[in-house]
């Protein structure tokens, strides 16, 4: 029997209902394929920084980065000031653990809603590899007094005025700012990833950018693209600028293979892609480093006005499972999971209310374990 | 008989065909209506980049400056890199004449394809403000090699290193970066742009950022909000994350009144607004300075591959001709167009490929035009 030891953080709101579910579906799939696992429960999230003070400290982080996956529940709490939890445990992990890619299957199951019209499982399948540590998200920024931070200033005089020879007043004037930035190794390392997962897949990459407009940053994301590409004869490419992307997701989801994006337009377009594969009840995520420790968890947030109520649908977090016993090497286990899943859907009435169903969190959970031991 | 002089920059690709549509509609609209434009036409775009060296000069800038309206086709051509006319062209003048509102109607009219199930014109039917001259379109970034800028690496190192006490090699690492900023007055001015017009219409206004991760530029952009909201206490609101909303464009278009959006996020969402009021065949925008010089444009591109074949669709800028001559004041003759396209919308076969039809983009015009002057 193969021993696993998956350290478990389920976090706020819904957090621990969802990953009681996912915990019982792997469990039930170990039962199945000859593994069994060991759960390290974490405390970190809301109640934990309330009580304590602490968000997550470098010592858990060191002790949790001993272990090749964390699962992870969700995090946010409505008292407490948007951004920080978020940014103090969520972001501060993926970081920590360098998991640079965020991996986020946009796959249509059989059976299920969709917003868009005359598209089915077969058009909407595709996968989107966001950059998961750089770009907008590193968390630099602040703002500016006249005086305070002259350059800033200067820099926005020269734009409006020098050039045209205006005179804008700027006394007055407060400034916030923020930068993004994104390093040669941090680009290359995500979009190889992307072309390997192409190799393996239906051999197209799409890149995303705004290197029209945001050209320094996206400039440099380009050359690195072509670079890589070039290295890839066999795949195919394309580039879209953010903007027109949404347009096409909703259009033509069937264009898509592979979608590499830098962070912040990844954000973005993974949600409007969480949407359109039936919302974010159905929606995985990987936060992968593929030689440290990776964390999965569901893309969805706490959904704090529905706690406790045994209520929301635990599909995408029971999948971020799936894609987290895969990343363990149990291939097998995870996709009768994924298949598990898709009969639930499909030939159970046992289903969530933004499923059309009347079924519990833990109702669903029992069922889609109970299809993996053949129940 | 009132007489409007009217600049017009018919630009790039199919720019010069849909122009002269939008031009035959407004010149039927003041037959109908009692006034008289004179056309005045500037060349700028790729021919004269190429023949000149010139994209925009200040001279004639200053000179366009003079008029309170430019009615402008669109900018772009695969000869010159990304970006440099749509910088150089567009942005430049959205720049120059503080053209500080981008107001994108989203309204789905009867009789259009949407790509979203069970919605129909009474689910969509708002308006974006995209606050449209700061924000990361300011233009400023840059690279950096380990010394160039030690700032910045400095900055990068101690975001990896120092916090966690990893060392990180950035030695070899190269750096694109880029600043986006906002300014206390930039900001003030587009909120209140947008509930003054919420006070005219349901009352609601959204406002999108990503506070919780860019909290640097977005919180100051929340304050502002929340400053101005305060003094509208007749008019509801709600805070939207960017990639949030984009689900909610798909899922719930209903939700919507007024939309108050920084730079960058509304280029994005604008893109998925047009698609589900029906194709960026149908999507006109207005960059608007209420006391200075705005510029109409549909909000499409130049889609050089059609060019010279007469068959796009004209409606996105003779909608945005509408827009144009209501902010002359002319509000019967702008209503009179908006529903002469409802009306060959629904009434008529003329239409192009794109809206199923074979129609030509004269054709249109043609029949838009008619239908204006009652015939
Ligand atoms: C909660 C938030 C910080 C996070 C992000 O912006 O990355 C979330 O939206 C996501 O996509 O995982
Ligand atoms: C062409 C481009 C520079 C422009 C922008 O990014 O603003 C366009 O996408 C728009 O929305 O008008």
């Amino acid at each position: 029997m193969t021993q696993y030891k998956i350290p478990v953080l389920p976090g706020d709101g819904i957090g621990p209902e969802i990953i009681a579910e996912g915990r019982k579906v792997i469990d039930a799939a170990g039962e199945r394929f000859g593994f069994d696992v060991e759960w390290i429960e974490y405390p970190h999230g809301a109640d934990h920084y309330l009580e304590t003070g602490e968000l997550i400290s470098e010592e858990t982080l060191k002790e949790l980065s001993g272990y090749p996956d964390i699962y992870l529940g969700s995090i946010g709490d409505p008292r407490i000031a948007p951004g920080v939890l978020e940014k103090g445990i969520l972001l501060t992990a993926r970081f920590y653990f360098d998991e640079y890619v965020n991996l986020r299957p946009i796959k249509l199951l059989d059976g299920v809603w969709t917003p868009l019209k005359d598209k089915t499982s077969k058009d909407i399948d595709f996968v989107v590899v966001r950059e998961n540590t750089e770009d907008f998200y590193v968390g630099i920024g602040g703002r500016a007094k006249k005086g305070a931070s002259k350059d800033l200033l200067e820099v926005k005089r020269t734009l409006y005025s020098a050039k045209f020879g205006l005179d804008i007043e700027t006394d007055s004037e407060e400034i916030g700012y923020q930068i993004g930035l994104i390093s040669k190794e941090g680009t290359k390392r995500v979009i190889e990833y992307a072309f390997d997962l192409a190799e393996n897949r239906k051999k197209h990459v799409s890149s995303v950018d705004k290197a029209n407009v945001l050209s320094d940053i996206y400039g440099f994301w380009r050359e690195e693209f072509n670079a890589i590409s070039a290295k890839h004869p066999g795949v195919t490419t394309d580039f879209n600028f953010v903007d027109a992307i949404t347009m096409w997701f909703v259009k033509n989801p069937e264009w898509f293979d592979v979608v590499v994006t830098p962070n912040m337009f990844g954000d973005i377009i993974t949600d409007l892609g969480a949407m359109i594969q039936g919302g974010l009840g159905l929606a995985p995520g990987g936060n992968i480093n593929p030689e440290g420790t990776s964390m999965f968890e569901p893309i969805h947030g706490s959904a704090p006005k529905y706690k406790g109520q045994n209520k929301v649908n635990p599909i995408a977090t029971i999948w971020a499972g799936a894609m987290l016993i895969e990343q363990l090497g149990e291939k097998e286990a995870a996709d009768t999971i994924v298949n598990a899943i898709q009969k639930n859907i499909l030939d159970s009435k046992v289903k969530t209310y933004d499923m059309g169903g009347k079924s519990t969190t833990s109702d669903v959970g029992d069922d889609i374990a109970r299809i993996i031991k053949g129940e």
